[in-house]
Protein backbone atom coordinates (compact mmCIF):
# COMPACT_ATOMS: atom_id res chain seq x y z
CA UNK A 1 0.00 0.00 0.00
CA UNK A 2 2.82 2.39 0.45
CA UNK A 3 3.45 5.21 3.28
CA UNK A 4 1.22 7.48 3.91
CA UNK A 5 2.00 11.24 4.28
CA UNK A 6 0.60 13.50 6.97
CA UNK A 7 -3.16 14.43 6.39
CA UNK A 8 -3.95 16.39 8.89
CA UNK A 9 -3.48 20.49 7.76
CA UNK A 10 -1.42 22.85 9.27
CA UNK A 11 -2.78 26.03 10.95
CA UNK A 12 -0.12 29.05 9.69
CA UNK A 13 0.16 32.08 11.70
CA UNK A 14 1.43 34.70 9.84
CA UNK A 15 1.94 38.30 11.82
CA UNK A 16 4.35 40.76 12.11
CA UNK A 17 4.81 44.48 12.88
CA UNK A 18 2.72 47.09 11.05
CA UNK A 19 4.21 47.36 7.68
CA UNK A 20 6.63 44.73 7.08
CA UNK A 21 4.24 43.58 4.13
CA UNK A 22 1.88 40.90 5.67
CA UNK A 23 -0.73 41.74 3.18
CA UNK A 24 1.64 42.09 0.20
CA UNK A 25 3.08 38.59 0.93
CA UNK A 26 -0.20 37.11 1.38
CA UNK A 27 -1.71 38.10 -1.54
CA UNK A 28 1.71 37.01 -3.46
CA UNK A 29 1.36 33.50 -1.38
CA UNK A 30 -2.09 32.77 -2.66
CA UNK A 31 0.27 32.23 -6.56
CA UNK A 32 3.16 30.56 -5.44
CA UNK A 33 0.85 28.53 -2.81
CA UNK A 34 -2.71 27.76 -4.19
CA UNK A 35 -3.60 24.93 -2.14
CA UNK A 36 -3.54 27.14 0.91
CA UNK A 37 -6.77 27.80 2.51
CA UNK A 38 -7.08 31.40 3.81
CA UNK A 39 -8.92 32.22 7.08
CA UNK A 40 -12.18 34.66 6.51
CA UNK A 41 -13.08 36.88 9.74
CA UNK A 42 -15.81 37.55 11.14
CA UNK A 43 -16.17 41.52 11.94
CA UNK A 44 -19.05 43.95 13.12
CA UNK A 45 -18.17 46.16 10.12
CA UNK A 46 -20.83 47.08 7.93
CA UNK A 47 -20.14 44.93 4.15
CA UNK A 48 -18.35 47.49 1.68
CA UNK A 49 -19.48 47.01 -2.03
CA UNK A 50 -18.55 44.04 -3.36
CA UNK A 51 -18.10 42.36 -0.32
CA UNK A 52 -19.22 38.74 -0.08
CA UNK A 53 -20.55 37.29 3.35
CA UNK A 54 -18.12 34.18 4.06
CA UNK A 55 -15.57 35.29 1.20
CA UNK A 56 -14.39 38.75 2.58
CA UNK A 57 -15.80 38.31 6.00
CA UNK A 58 -18.41 36.76 8.05
CA UNK A 59 -20.52 39.83 8.92
CA UNK A 60 -22.27 39.79 12.53
CA UNK A 61 -24.02 42.08 14.61
CA UNK A 62 -22.41 43.30 17.80
CA UNK A 63 -24.59 41.41 19.76
CA UNK A 64 -23.97 38.32 18.02
CA UNK A 65 -19.90 38.98 17.62
CA UNK A 66 -20.31 39.22 21.64
CA UNK A 67 -22.12 35.79 21.97
CA UNK A 68 -19.29 34.12 19.61
CA UNK A 69 -16.89 35.77 22.24
CA UNK A 70 -18.46 34.31 25.30
CA UNK A 71 -19.16 31.17 23.88
CA UNK A 72 -15.31 30.61 22.67
CA UNK A 73 -16.10 30.30 19.14
CA UNK A 74 -12.88 32.83 18.16
CA UNK A 75 -9.35 31.66 18.13
CA UNK A 76 -8.47 35.47 18.77
CA UNK A 77 -10.41 38.54 18.27
CA UNK A 78 -9.60 42.74 18.97
CA UNK A 79 -11.56 45.78 18.39
CA UNK A 80 -10.18 49.16 16.13
CA UNK A 81 -11.82 51.99 15.96
CA UNK A 82 -15.01 51.17 17.06
CA UNK A 83 -15.45 47.56 14.81
CA UNK A 84 -14.92 43.96 16.18
CA UNK A 85 -12.78 41.16 14.61
CA UNK A 86 -12.01 37.69 15.14
CA UNK A 87 -11.16 34.71 13.53
CA UNK A 88 -14.22 32.49 13.94
CA UNK A 89 -13.03 28.73 15.20
CA UNK A 90 -15.24 26.15 13.33
CA UNK A 91 -14.18 28.05 9.88
CA UNK A 92 -10.62 26.80 10.74
CA UNK A 93 -11.02 23.77 12.62
CA UNK A 94 -13.28 22.38 9.74
CA UNK A 95 -10.57 23.22 7.44
CA UNK A 96 -7.66 21.87 9.17
CA UNK A 97 -9.84 18.46 9.75
CA UNK A 98 -10.17 18.17 6.29
CA UNK A 99 -6.39 17.99 5.87
CA UNK A 100 -6.10 22.04 4.21
CA UNK A 101 -3.83 24.18 5.79
CA UNK A 102 -4.77 27.13 7.15
CA UNK A 103 -3.33 30.60 6.83
CA UNK A 104 -4.24 33.12 9.47
CA UNK A 105 -2.54 36.61 8.25
CA UNK A 106 -2.86 38.33 11.82
CA UNK A 107 -1.87 41.16 14.38
CA UNK A 108 1.01 40.23 16.82
CA UNK A 109 -1.88 40.24 19.56
CA UNK A 110 -3.87 37.72 17.94
CA UNK A 111 -1.36 35.33 17.45
CA UNK A 112 -0.31 35.35 20.88
CA UNK A 113 -4.15 34.46 22.00
CA UNK A 114 -3.97 31.44 18.86
CA UNK A 115 -0.25 30.54 20.08
CA UNK A 116 -2.35 29.59 24.22
CA UNK A 117 -4.63 27.49 21.91
CA UNK A 118 -2.72 26.17 19.35
CA UNK A 119 0.55 25.60 20.27
CA UNK A 120 0.99 22.85 17.92
CA UNK A 121 0.69 25.86 15.45
CA UNK A 122 3.03 27.45 12.80
CA UNK A 123 4.27 30.64 13.74
CA UNK A 124 5.74 32.67 11.25
CA UNK A 125 7.54 36.25 12.13
CA UNK A 126 7.75 38.54 9.20
CA UNK A 127 10.50 41.17 9.69
CA UNK A 128 11.00 44.72 7.64
CA UNK A 129 14.95 44.43 6.40
CA UNK A 130 15.41 47.34 8.54
CA UNK A 131 14.17 50.48 10.33
CA UNK A 132 14.56 52.28 8.04
CA UNK A 133 13.38 50.43 5.50
CA UNK A 134 10.24 50.09 7.88
CA UNK A 135 9.73 54.04 8.02
CA UNK A 136 10.08 54.44 4.00
CA UNK A 137 6.99 52.28 3.76
CA UNK A 138 5.05 53.72 6.37
CA UNK A 139 5.84 57.42 5.18
CA UNK A 140 5.49 56.16 1.94
CA UNK A 141 1.77 55.56 2.42
CA UNK A 142 1.80 59.10 2.29
CA UNK A 143 -1.52 59.19 4.44
CA UNK A 144 0.30 59.82 7.80
CA UNK A 145 0.95 62.55 9.34
CA UNK A 146 4.25 63.00 11.09
CA UNK A 147 3.12 62.14 14.91
CA UNK A 148 1.38 59.00 13.31
CA UNK A 149 4.54 58.14 11.62
CA UNK A 150 6.07 58.29 15.15
CA UNK A 151 3.38 56.42 16.63
CA UNK A 152 3.45 53.25 14.59
CA UNK A 153 7.36 53.12 14.53
CA UNK A 154 6.70 53.56 18.35
CA UNK A 155 4.56 50.20 18.13
CA UNK A 156 6.58 48.53 15.39
CA UNK A 157 9.58 48.66 17.38
CA UNK A 158 7.34 46.84 20.14
CA UNK A 159 6.05 44.50 18.50
CA UNK A 160 9.26 43.67 16.92
CA UNK A 161 9.94 42.11 20.43
CA UNK A 162 7.56 39.45 20.05
CA UNK A 163 9.31 37.63 17.48
CA UNK A 164 10.80 35.74 20.57
CA UNK A 165 7.46 33.60 20.61
CA UNK A 166 7.50 32.78 17.35
CA UNK A 167 8.96 29.21 15.52
CA UNK A 168 10.16 31.17 12.46
CA UNK A 169 11.44 34.63 11.09
CA UNK A 170 11.57 35.87 7.83
CA UNK A 171 12.94 38.73 6.90
CA UNK A 172 10.77 40.27 4.10
CA UNK A 173 13.07 42.18 2.06
CA UNK A 174 12.01 40.57 -1.40
CA UNK A 175 8.69 39.28 -1.25
CA UNK A 176 8.79 36.62 -3.63
CA UNK A 177 11.65 35.30 -1.55
CA UNK A 178 9.58 35.38 1.40
CA UNK A 179 7.06 33.68 -0.13
CA UNK A 180 9.05 30.98 -1.18
CA UNK A 181 10.53 30.45 2.41
CA UNK A 182 7.23 30.14 3.69
CA UNK A 183 6.45 27.68 0.81
CA UNK A 184 9.37 25.62 2.36
CA UNK A 185 8.45 26.06 6.04
CA UNK A 186 5.23 24.64 5.18
CA UNK A 187 6.42 22.05 3.56
CA UNK A 188 9.17 21.34 6.07
CA UNK A 189 6.89 20.98 8.53
CA UNK A 190 4.61 18.16 6.86
CA UNK A 191 7.63 16.27 7.27
CA UNK A 192 8.95 16.85 10.60
CA UNK A 193 8.93 13.40 12.25
CA UNK A 194 7.19 14.77 15.46
CA UNK A 195 4.08 15.73 13.43
CA UNK A 196 3.69 12.79 11.60
CA UNK A 197 4.19 10.09 15.06
CA UNK A 198 1.90 12.39 16.75
CA UNK A 199 -0.99 12.29 14.29
CA UNK A 200 -0.71 8.47 13.64
CA UNK A 201 1.72 6.42 15.77
CA UNK A 202 1.38 3.80 13.77
CA UNK A 203 2.88 5.27 10.73
CA UNK A 204 6.14 3.17 10.34
CA UNK A 205 3.77 -0.14 9.75
CA UNK A 206 2.08 1.63 6.56
CA UNK A 207 5.15 0.90 4.59
CA UNK B 1 22.74 48.25 8.16
CA UNK B 2 20.00 46.18 8.35
CA UNK B 3 19.38 42.23 10.07
CA UNK B 4 21.59 39.59 8.99
CA UNK B 5 20.51 36.16 8.67
CA UNK B 6 21.90 33.20 10.26
CA UNK B 7 25.25 32.84 9.24
CA UNK B 8 26.57 29.59 11.00
CA UNK B 9 26.52 26.41 8.57
CA UNK B 10 23.88 23.42 9.21
CA UNK B 11 25.37 20.03 9.58
CA UNK B 12 22.83 17.89 7.60
CA UNK B 13 22.04 13.92 8.21
CA UNK B 14 21.28 11.89 5.78
CA UNK B 15 20.52 8.49 6.57
CA UNK B 16 17.89 5.42 6.34
CA UNK B 17 17.84 1.83 5.53
CA UNK B 18 20.07 0.37 2.68
CA UNK B 19 17.82 0.65 0.05
CA UNK B 20 16.09 3.67 0.45
CA UNK B 21 17.98 5.70 -2.20
CA UNK B 22 20.80 8.09 -0.29
CA UNK B 23 22.84 7.58 -3.00
CA UNK B 24 20.88 8.50 -5.54
CA UNK B 25 19.20 11.63 -3.54
CA UNK B 26 22.83 12.32 -2.97
CA UNK B 27 23.67 12.87 -6.50
CA UNK B 28 20.83 14.62 -7.42
CA UNK B 29 20.90 17.37 -4.49
CA UNK B 30 24.08 18.02 -6.22
CA UNK B 31 22.36 19.82 -9.07
CA UNK B 32 19.52 21.36 -6.42
CA UNK B 33 21.51 22.64 -3.78
CA UNK B 34 24.70 23.70 -5.07
CA UNK B 35 26.12 25.29 -2.58
CA UNK B 36 25.73 22.12 -0.34
CA UNK B 37 29.23 20.58 1.16
CA UNK B 38 29.70 16.91 1.09
CA UNK B 39 31.39 15.81 4.16
CA UNK B 40 34.67 13.44 2.58
CA UNK B 41 35.02 9.97 4.88
CA UNK B 42 38.53 8.78 6.13
CA UNK B 43 38.93 5.03 5.09
CA UNK B 44 41.33 2.33 5.51
CA UNK B 45 40.14 0.83 2.05
CA UNK B 46 43.55 1.73 -1.14
CA UNK B 47 42.39 3.93 -3.45
CA UNK B 48 40.62 3.06 -6.77
CA UNK B 49 42.00 4.02 -9.81
CA UNK B 50 40.34 7.82 -10.48
CA UNK B 51 39.85 8.62 -7.00
CA UNK B 52 41.93 11.37 -5.70
CA UNK B 53 43.04 12.32 -1.79
CA UNK B 54 40.62 14.92 -0.32
CA UNK B 55 37.94 14.65 -2.60
CA UNK B 56 36.59 10.87 -2.89
CA UNK B 57 38.46 9.55 0.45
CA UNK B 58 40.74 11.06 2.72
CA UNK B 59 43.02 7.54 2.34
CA UNK B 60 44.82 5.88 5.67
CA UNK B 61 46.93 3.39 7.46
CA UNK B 62 45.01 1.05 9.82
CA UNK B 63 47.35 2.60 12.16
CA UNK B 64 46.52 6.28 11.71
CA UNK B 65 42.18 5.22 11.82
CA UNK B 66 42.64 3.91 14.81
CA UNK B 67 44.55 7.20 15.74
CA UNK B 68 41.90 9.10 14.70
CA UNK B 69 39.08 7.04 16.65
CA UNK B 70 41.41 7.24 19.88
CA UNK B 71 41.87 10.99 19.91
CA UNK B 72 38.04 11.90 19.11
CA UNK B 73 38.70 13.08 15.16
CA UNK B 74 35.90 10.94 13.78
CA UNK B 75 32.37 12.32 14.26
CA UNK B 76 31.04 8.47 13.66
CA UNK B 77 33.02 5.67 12.01
CA UNK B 78 32.58 1.64 11.50
CA UNK B 79 34.06 -0.96 9.69
CA UNK B 80 32.71 -3.02 6.92
CA UNK B 81 34.01 -5.97 5.49
CA UNK B 82 37.69 -5.30 6.74
CA UNK B 83 38.11 -1.54 6.00
CA UNK B 84 37.30 1.43 8.77
CA UNK B 85 35.67 4.12 7.20
CA UNK B 86 34.67 7.24 9.38
CA UNK B 87 33.78 10.93 9.62
CA UNK B 88 36.86 13.51 9.62
CA UNK B 89 35.32 15.97 12.49
CA UNK B 90 37.90 18.66 11.20
CA UNK B 91 36.86 19.18 8.08
CA UNK B 92 33.11 19.15 9.05
CA UNK B 93 33.54 21.80 11.76
CA UNK B 94 35.81 24.16 9.63
CA UNK B 95 33.20 24.17 6.58
CA UNK B 96 30.71 24.78 9.41
CA UNK B 97 32.13 27.45 10.78
CA UNK B 98 32.77 28.99 7.49
CA UNK B 99 28.98 29.37 7.12
CA UNK B 100 28.86 26.15 4.57
CA UNK B 101 25.69 23.92 5.01
CA UNK B 102 27.84 20.57 5.56
CA UNK B 103 26.03 16.95 4.27
CA UNK B 104 26.92 13.30 5.69
CA UNK B 105 25.51 10.41 4.25
CA UNK B 106 26.12 7.48 6.24
CA UNK B 107 24.22 4.23 8.22
CA UNK B 108 22.11 4.51 10.76
CA UNK B 109 24.22 3.91 13.08
CA UNK B 110 26.86 6.11 12.31
CA UNK B 111 24.22 8.94 12.41
CA UNK B 112 23.16 7.83 16.14
CA UNK B 113 26.73 8.33 16.92
CA UNK B 114 26.86 11.66 15.32
CA UNK B 115 23.08 12.74 17.07
CA UNK B 116 25.06 12.45 20.51
CA UNK B 117 27.65 14.63 19.21
CA UNK B 118 26.19 17.09 17.07
CA UNK B 119 22.63 17.13 18.86
CA UNK B 120 21.76 20.37 17.21
CA UNK B 121 22.13 18.90 13.25
CA UNK B 122 19.33 18.49 11.28
CA UNK B 123 18.42 14.78 11.15
CA UNK B 124 16.97 13.42 7.65
CA UNK B 125 15.60 10.03 7.48
CA UNK B 126 14.89 8.94 4.08
CA UNK B 127 12.86 6.04 3.42
CA UNK B 128 11.29 3.46 0.50
CA UNK B 129 7.60 4.05 -0.54
CA UNK B 130 7.03 0.72 0.61
CA UNK B 131 8.71 -2.70 1.47
CA UNK B 132 7.96 -4.03 -1.54
CA UNK B 133 9.40 -1.42 -3.48
CA UNK B 134 12.50 -1.56 -1.60
CA UNK B 135 12.37 -5.31 -2.34
CA UNK B 136 12.63 -4.08 -5.95
CA UNK B 137 14.87 -2.39 -5.67
CA UNK B 138 17.58 -4.64 -3.79
CA UNK B 139 16.57 -7.42 -6.03
CA UNK B 140 17.03 -5.35 -8.97
CA UNK B 141 20.54 -4.75 -8.55
CA UNK B 142 21.23 -8.65 -9.66
CA UNK B 143 23.83 -9.27 -7.84
CA UNK B 144 22.29 -11.26 -4.81
CA UNK B 145 21.51 -14.46 -3.60
CA UNK B 146 17.92 -14.89 -2.51
CA UNK B 147 19.57 -15.35 0.84
CA UNK B 148 21.19 -12.16 0.53
CA UNK B 149 18.18 -10.47 -0.53
CA UNK B 150 16.58 -11.61 2.54
CA UNK B 151 19.06 -10.71 4.63
CA UNK B 152 18.51 -7.20 3.65
CA UNK B 153 15.35 -6.92 4.32
CA UNK B 154 15.47 -8.12 7.81
CA UNK B 155 18.23 -5.51 8.39
CA UNK B 156 15.96 -2.54 6.35
CA UNK B 157 13.40 -3.48 8.77
CA UNK B 158 15.56 -3.21 11.91
CA UNK B 159 17.15 0.25 10.39
CA UNK B 160 13.53 1.66 9.64
CA UNK B 161 12.66 1.77 13.53
CA UNK B 162 15.45 4.12 13.64
CA UNK B 163 13.05 6.73 11.97
CA UNK B 164 11.99 7.58 15.35
CA UNK B 165 14.70 9.88 16.22
CA UNK B 166 15.40 11.84 13.28
CA UNK B 167 14.20 15.41 12.63
CA UNK B 168 12.43 14.92 9.40
CA UNK B 169 11.33 11.48 7.36
CA UNK B 170 11.49 11.72 3.32
CA UNK B 171 9.79 9.19 1.66
CA UNK B 172 11.67 8.71 -1.73
CA UNK B 173 9.01 7.45 -3.98
CA UNK B 174 10.55 10.16 -6.36
CA UNK B 175 13.75 11.28 -6.18
CA UNK B 176 13.41 15.14 -7.68
CA UNK B 177 10.65 15.61 -5.08
CA UNK B 178 12.94 13.92 -2.36
CA UNK B 179 15.92 16.76 -3.04
CA UNK B 180 13.02 19.12 -3.26
CA UNK B 181 11.68 18.37 0.07
CA UNK B 182 15.46 18.00 1.51
CA UNK B 183 16.24 21.44 -0.15
CA UNK B 184 13.14 22.71 2.11
CA UNK B 185 14.12 21.28 5.24
CA UNK B 186 17.65 23.37 5.09
CA UNK B 187 15.71 26.69 3.66
CA UNK B 188 13.17 26.12 6.87
CA UNK B 189 15.88 25.43 9.91
CA UNK B 190 17.98 28.29 8.75
CA UNK B 191 14.85 30.40 9.65
CA UNK B 192 13.95 28.86 12.66
CA UNK B 193 13.70 31.26 15.92
CA UNK B 194 15.58 29.07 18.10
CA UNK B 195 18.44 29.24 15.82
CA UNK B 196 18.45 31.92 15.02
CA UNK B 197 18.61 33.41 18.80
CA UNK B 198 21.06 30.67 19.61
CA UNK B 199 23.85 31.84 17.28
CA UNK B 200 22.51 35.27 18.18
CA UNK B 201 21.18 36.24 20.86
CA UNK B 202 20.94 40.02 19.85
CA UNK B 203 19.76 39.57 16.63
CA UNK B 204 16.96 41.84 16.76
CA UNK B 205 19.10 44.77 17.08
CA UNK B 206 20.66 44.41 14.12
CA UNK B 207 17.20 45.91 12.10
Amino acid sequence: MGIQTNKKGLLVVLSGPSGAGKGTVCSALKEEVPELVYSVSATTRPPRKGEVEGVNYFFKSKEAFQRMINQGELLEWAKYVNNYYGTPRTFVEERLAQGHDVLLEIEVQGAYQVKKVFPEGVFIFLLPPSMEELRARIQGRGTESKDTVEDRMKAAREELGHARYYDYLVVNDKVAKSCQQIHCILEAEHLRRERIFQENPNWLEGI
